[in-house]
């Protein structure tokens, strides 16, 4: 029992053979030295592998943008060209509109050309179709004294949605204000993109630049095109959806005031860019009104709008004991990794490899331990017989089976 | 001084014994190849560890519906059953409307059977409910000549939602087309949902299909119901939720061309199926007219819808050094994991266990240390007796112990 | 040939040595013991290291807001305070409105005080300013018989948004219905937070406590407030935004009935709280109206709302064999780790630590094996004079290079 205790209450540690030669001496010190340069220089000091990352951020966006163009005679504002019009994180400046007033449901004829027709029977084949303005009755009627098009039902008169109209130049001076709060929960760390020092006169003045106003949560829409390098004539005239990233990279190690934001500034939809076959961002909406004797009658809008998505990342980093430790003993163990490398060199390619071989390497063969059994008491006898014979033989194991040793 | 940098530069490597054995260098051999398989076949070409990754995918869904229906004698298009309008990722088709019109604030009789009364006594205690169509007032009214119900105060005539009416049909037949770019900024890759080998002629004809058709980006409604495995009209008299997934698994190691997106369907709001206490989807949004002499009214609608959600991920590997060095280094010292096994099996089961381990644990005793250290210049003498001793005592030590040597 | 297959199928393993010894025995099964309890209790129990995870939940969200209020003398409902009106997880309650009637195109004096004037002179300089509610004109125009602004275009009359107003303080007692289904792909796992138990007639008087009644999918917006540590009249003031988090932390090797959802409650934009540069949310639509001979005007709505965002965030774990069978290899082999702090201690602090040394180091020079390589074949008398030499020689390597052995 007492015996079975203090076999137990034993250290094993394995016996090594100290090599004293300059050449791999050195090898192996270098080699170490690497490995530990790598784990204090990319894994502690560029992952920091020291603490705890959170990167589940809580964010609330709130946008505002502000401006005057006038389109069509009429002065527009925020009401009327923002959509939705909630100021959430996602948001459309419309720039440009095709507007087809007093739409009221009944028969008329298409207008697009393909619907071109000469007689009803050029217009049976488009009564199961799904484009056009609204359902085909498969008859042919006049579109004006010369020209006729298939009769639809629906709101009547049809858009004609060919009409050149110039986008609302005016967009290119709105400004969006952006208010982000962000939370990093496992910190309990909270921040918003108002910084303290930002006060209420350099708002009112203020527009982000990358170099000079790096905090300023207002951005003209001219200059959120120029930093996604896009044109604004094309955006205004085709639409399309541009990316306003909010990055919160922080090391909350340091002091609050190093945690600040970062814009940056993308194009989204850029296989619009090079597709033909849907070029732009453009959507359909109505506005709906009632005549005195209760008709329901709507204006259709086709809307082409710049699209902003104002999308908020975040990775916060705090010093932790647990990855701590767990990343020392991991460098620590690895340090011994560059053995693998050293024995390679060692045992094949330094001059007295052999020699080195026959001190790493002691060898037993079935032969000598079933020889031995017989006498199984002799322990001294056969373990002397042993020693004498692997020294006798030198263990010819190449080293390039002792990879991962 | 010397002495010190030629102790510092010395190598030290642990001191092996080679066991000539078929039966463990079997095993042994095995269990390293096991361990170089599992690195080879899964951890490298299975989980591509030699690849730097990026699931952080940038996207911008544009959708557009087509089609038209008709209900309640009208033809709906895009504008009047889409919602919102703006061709986000995610949008809701009306297929179900119950619709109340001509709304004006005053007051009016409650419409819901429970709220049937005898005299005002019957309705006081609702008054504090926040159900029903408006704020009770605690009387109680005729609502026809042979019926009363509480009364209320709010938009009148109340909505009678219990009104069966029949889903619109035709939006079985509704296209849905979804533009969809994706960027992966690790990579700065992107690409979109349009194919580049997809012409105009073939958008216009084609529908998706798993099969078939499987870069199609446009949708029929009624297939997507399909793939979801759920039933059109249960969908579009209840309502439901829908989801579109657009998933891009990439290896940017190969040409671009390989990077495709995947389509997949799924209903998302698989509670509503089972529950009975709230099915479907639905919700309630008013248009708002004016008099001619400015009083407000509107019409109330409740629209039962199927919302779609376009959710889109990625992930994308590219080969990088790093994480290709250290899982090499990882693989290869795993391979020296096999001997904790080895060592069990030779310590204990194979024939010869005791002599193997003779060989393998030379021992070393506190007595032994304690005994040698008056006399501690005379190491060639102590250490002598001690490996007489060691040789003559064998160890016991189990290999049981040895687990995690 | 055969040799080498023979050579090839052979075992390696390190030769140990055991200090028997109940100093550094102890610290070592101790030390063993410690990292031992690390991975059963922190790595398996508590990190649940046996499971694959899924985290990428997919989710859907419906919300339904209920309750009146009276606001300007008229009964709001949900048609009329909740935007967007679809229920879906973002959603805002209108507390607070500021109206402005009847507005068409036109020309008419601004009415904030900045833009008081004297003459033209005064005016000029706010042509390309984007405040305000117009277009400036540059001119300065009278804006009653004592008081002169500049003159804007645009939609006319301008709204006067310092207006005060009180907010609807029904709102405290509106309700918000959450109905959330989720899903964990990897798992093909699905449930919703109407738990199978909730039944109609509990639904129908329960609301969400987070002690009494915390499965109730029933939500008091007064409640809200209060669980996210808010003054609910100062959000119904200024507006602000509100996260309703739902968290679905699931251990499926559990049955069903254990993956719950849980609630909590944040203030989103805590930004708004602190900084008096733009205190609360606000928004500003618009309702357009037609008068008979077709001019659209507008009434103009200037809204403070309380946001809510309904987040979902899931994180299942399941029982699986890789990770399983990774972790405990770690396990296993990060036992031996604990030898590097015990060789320091045995090699450094023990009593007879050179004796330790000397039994655990062999010592092999440069210049023994340039010594035996001319007469290379007679290994057994270099070897043997090596053994001798290296028992003599005591080894002076420390401990502290021990390191990462």
């Amino acid at each position: 029992m007492m015996n079975c205790i203090t076999d137990f209450f034993t250290y094993e540690t394995t016996k090594s053979v100290v090599v004293k030669s300059w050449t791999i001496g050195i090898i192996n010190r270098v080699v170490q030295l690497l490995i530990i340069t790598y784990f204090i220089g990319w894994v502690f000091y560029h992952e920091k592998a020291y603490q705890v990352r959170d990167t589940a951020i809580e964010s609330s966006v709130m946008t505002k943008v502000k401006g005057f163009g006038v389109y069509n005679g009429k002065v527009m504002d925020v009401a009327d060209y923002v959509i939705p019009t909630q100021g959430a994180s996602v948001f459309c400046i419309i720039t440009k509109l095709i507007t087809t007033e007093n739409q009221m449901q009944g028969y008329c004829p298409e207008t697009e050309p393909k619907f071109g027709c000469k007689d009803d029977s050029d217009c049976t084949h488009w009564m199961q179709n799904t484009g056009g303005n609204g359902m085909k009755t498969g008859r042919c009627v006049g579109f004006n004294s010369s020209y006729r098009t298939c009769e639809i039902r629906g709101w009547c008169p049809a858009e004609i949605d060919t009409i050149k109209t110039e986008p609302m130049r005016e967009a290119e001076n709105f400004t969006i204000f952006i208010k982000n709060s962000i939370r990093f929960p496992r910190f309990n760390f909270t921040k918003g993109n108002l910084l303290p020092n930002i006060t209420n006169k350099y708002m009112h003045k203020c527009n982000f630049h990358p170099e000079r106003d790096i905090y300023c949560p207002i951005f003209r829409v001219g200059d959120v095109m120029k930093f996604a390098h896009q044109d604004f004539d094309t955006l205004a005239k085709d639409g399309g959806v541009i990316g306003i990233k909010i990055g919160w990279v922080c090391n909350l190690d340091m002091s609050d005031e190093h945690c600040n934001p970062k814009y940056s500034f993308t194009r989204l939809d850029s296989i619009s860019e090079k597709s033909k076959v849907s070029p732009g961002y453009n959507f359909r909406y109505a506005k709906y009104f009632k005549t005195n004797n209760g008709t329901e009658y709507r204006t259709l809008l086709k809307a082409y709008a710049i699209r902003f998505d104002v999308m908020v990342y975040g990775d916060a980093g705090k010093f932790d004991m647990i990855p701590t430790l767990i990343n020392m003993v991991a460098a620590f163990t690895s340090v011994g990794v560059g053995t693998v490398l050293c024995d390679i060199i060692l045992l094949n390619f330094l001059k007295g490899a052999d020699q080195y071989k026959a001190k790493k390497f002691e060898e037993v063969s079935e032969q000598q331990i079933k020889s031995s059994v017989p006498n199984g008491n002799d322990h001294y006898r056969s373990n002397q017989t042993l020693s004498l014979k692997y020294d006798e033989k030198q263990s010819t194991d190449s080293g390039a089976f002792s990879i991962g040793l």
